[in-house]
């Protein structure tokens, strides 16, 4: 874990008074609980989303969230240049080059119902089903890697120890296994996609694989397919979507990941 | 469980074959997994949202949708006039009378980050969080029914045993348990609201509790104040966002809810 995650644990959990209920037994306990908050992502001035998040890693999860939504192509077309906390939350305005804002405001124009969505919600069919790029050939790994990351990424979630219901993502490369939580296991995602890119030098997506504590959804296959990862392993179960995507972008997605088992779904070549 | 439920199974789920790992041992199988699809709402013509969804009980997720999210408050005041499968997804129609449909207007106007955003992401920090209503006086309920209704909710789960990964949101009333899945914690929660107000004669939110397989989030426990039930019982853990949310609302929040053990985290009056 890198040091930013360490001093922002104070935000990211909260203490709460709880009673607890042990069948006849009633007792009142100290808890911490993860933190939820709003967090808007603005672009060269211009409100874009608002996810629910956990206040970490937030410049990790802004240029996370600008590279895995395919804003910007690259860490450096994107620079955070303020973080404002509200009383309602937290707003990241970040600067983007002009050629990419435009872009964006011309994927917001060809919405058909602009006005407005509900949380979870996009606006139209068209934009929630954006096209998925190919990602490139990257090396096979063998099963006894990716139990080994999911052996690693069980015991690198300080949030979920301390609070349950946690969220992480963490990719392994040649350095370690390097990890992100969030409430959200798509934020999560994002926070460790900005990780990748903003680690010094930048840990490339094809250089290893992603193991995930949640499903597999189509927002997560979509995501590391956009930031270029090859390979997807979740502990949990993959939707349709996810493995109709994963097919498309030339994804491996791997699913029900637990010790020396996992179920492979599409393009098993990247698994030794 | 309705019939309904069951005549919609062959549309949540989808055959895949899939490679199975088991250390040494490769084989290939036949795999059923959940449909995630999107769904747009539309209200008088006017697209509002984009969820990814299990198309199954889409009847129940479009009127609950509406009820818990405050876009109209009564299941005569909703309409649903149109159900369009198209290829990338599902556009449910409905009709509100004309005053619901300017109130919802105008909440839209007054958003100020109007042009767009991503999946799980609305226009503004205010608008991620709307007030939330005050749930009024439910009776109270023993850890004992608890209990039962949360062994009912594991054996009421078709699609999660067939295909694993599914969320449940069961609601116990003095006629049992109605369960409704979806891939999506919240889509089960509105598929479920839907289906308490459309059922013949219509099952009050105050005459009974939510059970449901997540955690809790601050979207459940606006949606469930909003739909005026007065208790939420989650098998994980709760955010800090969701108890205060719960607070505010006067609901009383459970959490880590398994057997005869849960921790209360707002207004225990509703725990005998």
């Amino acid at each position: 874990m890198s040091d930013d995650v360490n001093e922002d644990v104070n935000d990211a959990l909260r203490a709460v008074r709880t009673l607890r209920i042990r069948g006849a037994a009633h007792s009142e306990h100290d808890d911490r609980v993860i933190v939820e908050a709003p967090v808007a992502l603005l672009y060269n001035g211009e409100p874009f989303a608002v996810m629910m998040a956990t206040p970490e890693s937030l410049e990790d999860f802004a240029l996370g969230f600008a590279l895995s939504e395919g804003i910007v192509a690259a860490r450096e077309e994107f620079r955070l240049v303020d973080t404002v906390h509200v009383d309602d939350g937290i707003a990241l305005h970040a600067a983007i080059p002009q050629a990419r804002f435009d872009a964006l405001q011309a994927r917001r124009r060809g919405l058909e119902g602009r006005s407005g969505c509900g949380l979870c919600g996009i606006e139209s069919l068209q934009a929630a089903m954006r096209p998925v790029p190919n990602v490139g050939a990257s090396p096979a790994v063998s099963t006894e890697r990716i139990r080994d990351a999911l052996t690693a990424l069980a015991q690198q979630q300080p949030l979920n120890a301390l609070s349950g219901g946690v969220h992480a993502a963490g990719f392994a490369h040649a350095g370690g296994l390097l990890v992100r939580e969030d409430v959200g296991r798509h934020n999560a995602l994002d926070k460790l996609i900005g990780a990748l890119a903003s680690h010094d030098p930048a840990i490339r997506p094809d250089s290893g694989f992603l193991v995930i504590t949640s499903r597999a959804s189509y927002e997560i296959v979509h995501k590391a397919a956009t930031a270029g990862i090859g390979l997807v392993v979740a502990i949990s179960a993959p939707t349709d979507l996810a493995i109709r995507t994963a097919d498309r972008a030339g994804l491996t997605l791997a699913a029900f990941a637990r010790g020396d088992s996992l179920n492979v779904y599409s393009h098993p070549q990247r698994i030794a």
